[in-house]
Formats: structure tokens, sequence, C-alpha cells
């Protein structure tokens, strides 16, 4: 299971020790950067970026070049993130700027976001226009999601429609794009390369939703964390939406009160009215339409139908997790 | 006198005008990136890209995106380092950071770092593989400079030579970069606007030193501030660095012991040791040495000679300044 993922996510950790990319002066500058890739991550779009190639032409060093660029740009918004949630961990580890400063995590993050279009330079010129292209647009698109993110903290209502809108631009879209790069670089035609994106789009999409539901409905011991985190903070999640589209005057007043308490069971009252109100089924409808687009679109991608059986099966892996 | 320099940067500005390149949606992302580019400033990168163009083929719409690539690359500095420096004012309007919120200034000067390679998109592709490197080398080193001139705060010791770089690296290379890409874009050859790379450098470092010079020496009433801000906050700058160099052990003493006071004459007793060790004169050397520098690489560029008068203007203008 997973075996053509974890392979992948093998070999391009191996590419990213051998290029040493931040051995360099000034240290101050370069360490934080080799910290953040250090302590982890699952190298998720790197991985499908190679995937994707693997469907064409094959992974050549542009394509490693290409999933580095997305790397490098993720773990940069990565720093940039936490600084501005105020975490004090990532992956369990102390976040850059509480390891470092505020200053640090600043300066190095921007080099790093810098140092992900120079991976871009490392592709064949002809490609490079393209893939510039799609990058700046997905980048953007990255910043916008994550300031939608913030505003809607401050908003009392969010439509489902807008939320979506924002987890697509703040997670999915680059996960689409790690395969629209991974496949145009091995020679996929574009419309072949859209149809990967448009996978990618709404498998990020449904992947999301998914976190949004075992936030609230998962086994605290499987997810490794406290369940009902996103309840406890008020968080605008598909399932909180949900509830206060279903929810009838009373409901929602009832959910109001709920969120601006502290009670001991502000989490399982609010979980008794996501039952009543069918909340956990809508959200698993909805992550199972995303899924079955996602699917559609990988249907129609021009290869042969057995190369496409490691995208099955990781979507398999990415929504019925249960952890 | 700078006819040519006032032209070009109002030909900029228009340009800038009419592409409205924040007037998009969500507002709170994009609205502190207009509000940088209105406080003003002097346009000096743009317009020496758009004269460098008007030594070849002239100026196309090609060589304003790539002077808006330049000129959002410095606004986005501006925007982080005014957070790193936890400065309250900027041309003397408030700074993001203060108007809006650290958060905002992080992520609105992310996106405007994005777009500046986004400009760069609307070059005509033969070209953005070559201005892609370019660009990024060059906004790469402006992080490392930034971070060394953070890092020289906290050292004893700075060289004279180190000090060198980090100004190089901070300031120079991006009007250097500047000048570079318009003579490209507009058809040089790649010598010749290695030339123009290496006239911009130079002529950056001199404008540099110029500024320390000011600082201490300069006519407070001209230069618009108040005199010796330099020396009240310890700041090492080409003087302080050559006063060390220059100094007996003795008076290495008394300079240390007026750098860790804050009495009145502060500033004044300063700069009498500095005249005793002759710190001016030094940095006036110094400013004609890079300067000359400037214009031999200027010399050995392969247009007219009359098509360089704006360049010479420009010289004059920018070093026998007293403001």
């Amino acid at each position: 299971m997973m075996q053509s993922f974890q392979h992948h996510a093998q070999a391009f950790e191996q590419f990213l020790q051998e290029q040493q990319l931040f051995s360099r002066e000034p240290r101050n500058l370069y360490e934080p950067c080799s910290y953040i890739l250090s302590i982890g991550g699952k190298r998720i779009r790197p991985s499908v970026c190679l995937m994707a190639a693997a469907l064409y032409k094959g992974i050549t060093p542009d394509v490693y070049w290409g999933a580095a660029a997305i790397e490098l740009f993720h773990n940069f918004t990565l720093i940039h993130d936490d600084i501005m949630d105020n975490a004090p961990l990532r992956r369990g580890k102390t976040t850059v700027h509480e390891l470092y400063s505020t200053t640090t995590a600043i300066l190095s993050g921007d080099v790093m976001n810098i140092m992900a279009f120079q991976c871009l330079e490392r592709v064949k010129p002809e490609l490079i226009p393209v893939l510039l292209g799609i990058f700046n647009r997905t980048a953007i698109e990255v910043c916008e999601g994550q300031q939608l993110d913030m505003d809607f903290e401050q908003q009392d209502h969010v439509t489902e429609e807008a939320y979506i809108h924002m987890i697509a631009q703040k997670t999915a879209v680059l996960l689409a794009c790690s395969m629209q790069i991974g496949a145009l670089i091995a020679g996929a035609t574009e419309e072949d390369a859209a149809r990967l994106y448009t996978f990618g789009k709404n498998l990020g999409i449904a992947f999301q939703l998914q976190d949004d539901y075992l936030d609230t409905f998962g086994d605290g011991d499987k997810v490794g964390k406290q369940i009902g985190g996103d309840i406890q903070a008020n968080k605008k999640t598909f399932l909180a939406i949900t509830a206060m589209l279903q929810a009838s005057d009373t409901q929602k007043t009832a959910i109001n009160i709920l969120a601006h308490g502290h009670g001991t069971t502000k989490v399982q009252d609010t979980i008794q009215l996501y039952n009543t109100l069918n909340v956990g089924s809508i959200c698993k409808q909805a992550i199972d339409a995303y899924t079955q687009k996602a699917l559609q679109a990988l249907n129609e991608v021009q290869v042969a139908d057995e190369k496409k059986a490691p995208f099955r099966e990781l979507v398999q892996f990415l929504i019925n997790r249960d952890y």
C-alpha cells in the first residue's frame, strides 16, 4: 500500500539532502531554512509531482527541481504562517520564530520563497515561462487563501462556498500545481496537465474536509491529538458552517451560546448538536463528492489506466485515513 | 538637470497607476501593497531601468514590466525591513505594520514579493530564463545583505571590506540589477548589460557611503534630519569602522567610551575624534574611488558617448548632493 508514494518521497528526500541548498553563508539566514526542512513533513507535494511525471517521460533531474520549488515554497509558508498564528509548535517541534526570533523567521522565510523560484531556473529554459506563470498564480492564491482564513476569523457569517474557496486557495491549489508542474516537465500535454491539476485540487479540498471531520469525529488515539480542538477554538470549519446552515433559529442560538462559552461540556454538547443536525454525514457527503470529482478528472487523463494505480491508492489512503 | 531621470520616473509612475496591480480582492491583503507604493519614494530603480533601455532599442512595454518587478520587490523589502527594524515611520508616513498589523505586513509583503516575479512573466518568453536568473540571484543577495546588517549590529569588530560587501548586497546590487535588466530587455549584449551592472553596483556603493557621510558631516537643514543619528545609535557605518582602523589604542578606548555613553556632547565629541583621525576625508576618498569605478564601467559601454549623458548627470546628482 502506498509503495509508489513512499518510494518517491524517499527519492525526493535524498535529492534534497544531496543538494545542500542551505549550506551557505550567512548562517543566521540559512540555518532556519535547513531546520524547517529537517523537522519532517510527509513531502506530499514533491512526491505527487514525481508521481505525475512518472505518467509521462519519467523523472528527470528537471522534475526534482520542480518538486523542490514546490516544497521550498510550502516550507516558507509554514514559517510565516506560524508567526501569524503565534504557533509554538510545528510537527511537535519548536517553530522557527520561537527557536530563533520573529525577525529571523521573516527574513529566512523570504529567502526561502525566493530560492523556490531559483529552483525553477534549473528546468529546461523553454518550459520556464509557462512554469513560472503557473507557480506565480498558485503562490498568490496561497497568500490569498491565508488572508481569507484570517478574515473569516473576524466574520460572523461565512458561506459554505466561501469556505471551500478559502481551503482550495490555502491548501488545495499547491497540491494541484505540484501535479501539473510534474506532468508538464515530463512532457504531458497542457490538457493532461490541467486534468491532473483538477484532480489535485479536488483531492486537496476533500483532504482538508477530512481534516475538519477527524478533528471533531475522529478517534483521539488514532488522530494523535485531543478531539474537538476546532470546537474549543471556535474555528470556522466546514462542520461549524454546515451546522449554522442546518440549524433552526433556536438551534443557532444554542450554537452561539456554546461557541462563546468555556464550559467543560462545550465539546460534547456541540458534537451532540452536530449529530442532531446531521453535520457529520453532510461533511462525509461533501468529501465523497470532491473525491468523485477528483477521480473523474483522473479518469480523463490520457495515459494507460494501469499507470494511474498509484494515484488511486493515494486517494484511498488520504480519504479513508482515520488519523 | 536630471531631466532624463525625472521624465522616466514620471513615465513609470503613470504606468504603475494604469496597471492598478493591487485593485483586487481580498482587500486586507492588497491594500497595504497600494499604500506602500502610494507614500512616495523616488522610483530610482525603475527609472534607471528605463534609462538603461533607452541606450538600446528603447522603452517597450516589456521594459516597464521589468522595472515594475524591481520596484515591487524593493517595496516588499521595505515592508519587511520596517517590521524587523521596528520602524514607526517610512518617508514620514506610518509604516505598514504600524498602520495595519505585523501579520498583515508579513503576508502583504509576501504577496508583493511574488507579484514582482509575476511582472517578469510579461517580458518576451525567450528572455524570461535569463532575467529570472538575474532577478533571483539579486533578490537573494538583498536578503543576505539585510542579514549581514543585522549580524554586524551584534559584532564588536567589522572590517571595511565586510562593510562594503554588506552595503553592496543590501542596496547596490538591486540598483545594478535594474540597469542590467533594462538593458537586456532592450536588446543589449550580455557584455554591455554586465558593464551597466558594474556601473550600478559601484554607484550604489558610493551612494550608500555618501549617506553615511551626510549623516555625520552633512548640513542638518539640507539633509532634513538631525545630524549624528548614526553616532547616537552606535551604528556601524563606514565612518565608525574607519575610525577604529585609524585609531591608536588610546583613541580606540575613547571611541568605545563615547559609543557606550549617552552624554549631551556624544555626537560633537565623536565628530571631533573623527576629524582628528581624518575619517571624513577617507570616506570622501572612498566615495570618489567607487564613483570612478562606476564611470569607468560606463565608459566601456558600447553605445555612442552622447547617449550616456543622462547617466553622467545621475552620478553628479547622486554623489554631489548635500542632502
